[in-house]
């Protein structure tokens, strides 16, 4: 029985969102490379498998550690690269096909100088999200690093690789589709400019790889949340209510009345910081319909919601009527505005079989 | 050697803030109860003793459960009880002191119903925050509490207690002190009300408990955060920049110089998600010179903060000196936002002598 707060994977769901998703990839004929950071979970990880699914993306080099120790041997450190931490990318290189992100001159010339084993790197191309990543037109940083490569023993040069995050600001679904577009493009134009070196285009956001189905214009796809789903790819429009595959269980332990509000023992240390806006109004998550013991759950309404998080204290607005159907002891059920940081924080999560499946520590 | 985001502690601050706080305690003549969610450690939790602590609280089940197996035995949880986890809860009234707080009729008759060893109650009060608490008009409530407590030969009556979490939207020192002044002439109105019954007022938040000199007006303070401080309580003016006790060290892993931004390895997996605004911006720390082998750090000014987070990543905007002096594969600090999340994420601490600290997991 449920008596703490504990994220709920349908896991029926997820396993149909990566079969969509996958579905997709191979019928673009390009490389799947989902990213591993939404649920860090080798368990998961394995029901990638039946989709053929052999090489992975993660956000640091001890998430690579974690599942090249589970057994995964063609991984990308999707973040610029970290040169403190070269004993252990040598360790894994030497293991597995590792690919580093490189947006430096800095950085590729410390690779070339303390690499032991081979590895491959990816320059990392700012195609609009401006947080990282080299201009796309900055040419001469780009053949430097190049010609660096060359020179050194233990890098291949693999491709250009990009994350469009800015996705997430977009106001509709043509604006991530649009966005896609002229990036792949942008993407293309350097790829020609190197058409003599086989380099291929890795690119990834769950907006666009979930509203996009033609992938034939790049070459690998490393999109990592639409596994989960949540909140935020939802109000995007990234996928239906119906596809959001976790939710959080959480008991009721005090009730306001003249607020029609409902504190629940769930907080910032359950479902993290993150919220969205609904009519200039915060939320962290959406009240469900949750029904365990039948294996589901579905949305009442917008107007019932998590509208602020303390350490552990959840306060949860709702309408009146729903107000009176929900005692003290009572399990609810929160979908996440975020998931990725949501498992993050919770470590774990429960099927509706009572499986326990555990994140990497 | 710092490799990836390290939670650095300056264990004589830490140890100079639990001081000051308890020698304010002790002056005052009444009962310190330190709220152990910050830290979350055993090992932290044992320099409280040198200052003859022997109460504390928490904020769930499983913290008193962590607690009580380190020796701690006498242990409020400080939040709404939980009554799903009554069989953790009738272990611990075995072992230890417990007290718990409760809010409404439902949860104290569950209590009286379902407890199998002696348990102390508060009622938890509501003094102003709105988040959860009874009102302290609401005698009514509070009598029929009463009286199923008086009915219960597991339930002792202990006081009243509340949380003025509304400290933190103060705008000055004078305004946290008048929150202070105001909620504590409320709740001993309500323990006049009882005098019969040796009744006791225990109250907590950082920020009044720092600004507050004499707590002679109640019975028992349960500040938490002043442990380690953090911006937030600088901002509100609870501390000095000086007394801050946590710095997290972050490897830079790239630069733009058209933006003057740094981006480190070191996001919201690691800081959380939670900011603060200046001048309309919002940032989630402070850029210091940070100088492990000197075991100092202080601030070079505000200029130079974390403007956001990513899952892994962070955005340090700074000046056009400062970033010129910062390279890839540097290491360097930042003060956080919320220490009490931060921790809470990051597991472990580390000291300037390199002991590593654990955290309940």
């Amino acid at each position: 029985m449920i008596q703490k707060p504990t994220l709920i994977l349908d896991k029926g769901k997820c396993l149909q969102n990566i079969k969509r998703m996958s579905e997709k990839v191979n019928k673009s004929n390009v490389n799947f490379r989902p990213h591993f950071k939404t649920h860090q979970s080798a368990v998961i990880a394995n029901w990638y498998k039946k989709f053929n699914v052999n090489s992975i993306a993660v956000s640091s080099v001890d998430m690579a550690v974690y599942f090249a120790d589970n057994d995964w041997s063609d991984i990308t450190i999707a973040f610029p690269v970290n040169i403190l931490e070269i004993e252990k990318i040598n360790i894994l290189a030497k293991k597995i096909v590792l690919n580093l992100l490189v947006e430096s001159i800095d950085s590729v010339v410390f690779l070339k100088n303390n690499l032991k084993h081979k590895v491959g790197i990816f320059i990392k191309i700012d195609i609009g999200y401006h947080r990282t990543g080299l201009d796309v037109d900055d040419i001469s940083t780009i053949d430097k690093i190049i010609e660096i490569s060359d020179s050194s023993e233990n890098i291949e040069l693999k491709g250009f690789l990009s994350h469009a995050g800015h996705t997430y600001h977009a106001k509709s679904k043509e604006e991530i589709k649009n966005i896609y577009y002229e990036s792949v493009s942008k993407l293309n134009v350097l790829k020609k400019r190197y058409n003599n070196r086989n380099l291929i285009i890795s690119y990834g956001d769950t907006p666009s790889c979930s509203l996009i189905n033609d992938f034939s214009d790049v070459d690998e796809i490393r999109p990592g949340n639409f596994v989960f789903y949540d909140l935020m790819q939802y109000k995007l429009q990234s996928c239906t209510f119906d596809d959001i595959a976790v939710v959080m269980a959480c008991p009721v332990v005090a009730k306001h009345k003249k607020r029609n509000e409902i504190i629940i023992y769930g907080g910032a240390v359950h479902f993290s910081k993150e919220y969205l806006l609904h009519n200039n109004e915060r939320f962290y998550g959406y009240l469900v319909n949750f029904d365990f013991k039948n294996k589901k759950w579905d949305i009442k309404n917008q107007k019932n919601y998590l509208s602020s998080v303390s350490q552990e204290h959840g306060v949860l607005k709702v309408e009146e009527e729903v107000f009176e159907n929900i005692n003290i002891g009572n399990i609810i059920g929160i979908i996440p505005v975020h998931s990725c940081l949501t498992v993050n924080l919770m470590k774990n999560l429960m099927t509706f079989d009572n499986e326990v499946i555990e994140t990497m520590r």
